[in-house]
């Protein structure tokens, strides 16, 4: 039951600062005011519904309860209407932000598969589709090759935060600490590659 | 099991229609006669069986029931066949005929959520997702960004109509009565939109 | 269980080939190291787990079972590092390989739906979903319209040989040799379909 509240407070923190990411996004891309909130639900709780779907835990968290919908339409409805002051917000602090968001979803998401039973290596992965799955409709909305898989250490961050929640679990820590270091562990990872730049080996 | 039956019904019409208008975007967009066949099945029943598994109804009605495919299909390929006379419809007929099967799928997507206990709120979206879903795998998978997210007054009038089916199954109402009078407040506000070319806000 | 260790050992087989050939389509679209992991795991697996999705089989093999990403991902990895290699393999080769994954997946897949006591029509479905869906989910990642709607006798290569799996499956052959004379005829239509370069009709 402790696990149950700390994964919903942390998926309920992480929805606000995404839905503002993902308003932003559709208003860039000159969606209308649905479009809009279509956005902020899918880059809110994308990852999360795709995760639950994988992990057998239907209906997902974001269908069967109504906070998280209306949650992240509102934020998306204050977006709209202050994203003038939203888009004058210095990059940084959208940025970490945003590091945080996908450092409590890779690090709910893990957990939430571990309790499920799902096995450790794809708990992990499943770690890394909640933090990274809403980003990645998002870009298949708007027709463009996801983001994450072309530069960037994102998910890569995602992962190694998920990675530590589930090394953490097997050796019996509790939750709640297993969970801090792995948010730690991918908010500083996300911060250190964009500071330093750094990227991923490619091909050519 | 009044409801079943009716929400059967109603899939069924409202599949037809749907089909033929995703075997003619394919048409439109060069595909061969297995994505002419491919697209009437997902434009007709992709977003039933999304619908489905978000509420946890598995496998999906699309799947398990044989009619529904042999449907879709038989209707992509009259269209493939046919084609030319499709096409030399008067746009008004197809555009009516869209806006009655979008209040049909919202209406029964949204009382097939009730039935499997999702929260009202969360009802009303599957409404919306069941009217609409079908048109957006369609976009992507022609890979361009969903209609639906810049412009017209669709989604939300399948939104208003599935509120309106929640509204009065929730004011206990029969379910045929919910349901119709959720199909007539989605089709008015379809069409009047479209006669009065009406429009949801955007930024700048 | 004869069955299950049949559809296991395929899966693996098919697993291979995929991986490398979704590696492959990352490298040359330019991703960088993760996207190629990921597109070594949604070509090989994604075809899998979009139809344990849909017939009800949660949480889907690919993602309760370890050994299926680790595959995928080694067969990722290991083509990242001798890209130069693969790129240099004969075409009719790659071609080949990936005619006989198309036929396990296609057969497997079918199979797994009649275990899940899906109706026959709906079986062959799967089996054409278990094939393709993977190289579909790539294309829409690489936001492209998927190939197999467009051209080639690929998907209905699949439909035939799953077809074949089924009816023999309801003459109450064993699920092996079923499988076995599904595989044959897959495999057997889209060489030919290659060698003769045979096409579906399509409009205009």
């Amino acid at each position: 039951m402790v696990r149950k509240h700390v994964v919903l407070a942390g998926d309920l923190a992480g929805t606000v600062v995404f839905a503002i990411e993902g308003a932003m996004a559709a208003i860039h891309a000159g969606l209308d005011l649905l479009g809009v909130l279509v956005l902020s639900f899918i880059v809110a709780l994308g990852g999360g519904v795709v995760r639950d779907l994988l992990i057998g835990a239907t209906p997902p968290n974001a269908i069967q309860d109504w906070r998280y919908p209306l949650l992240a339409f509102a934020a998306g409805l204050v977006t709209f209407t202050f994203h003038t002051q939203v888009a004058a917000a210095p990059p940084m602090l959208l940025i970490t932000l945003d590091a945080a968001g996908l450092a409590i979803f890779a690090a709910t998401g893990a957990e939430k598969a571990l309790d499920y039973k799902i096995t450790p290596v794809n708990a992990v992965l499943m770690g890394a589709v909640t933090g990274c799955g809403g980003g990645v409709i998002r870009d298949l909305l708007l027709t463009r090759t996801p983001l994450i898989l072309m530069a960037d250490i994102y998910a890569t961050a995602a992962l190694l935060g998920a990675a530590v929640v589930v090394v953490c679990t097997r050796l019996r820590w509790s939750p709640a600490l297993a969970m801090a270091l792995g948010c730690v562990v991918c908010f500083a990872v996300r911060m250190l590659a964009v500071v330093y730049h750094w990227q991923l080996p490619r091909v050519g």
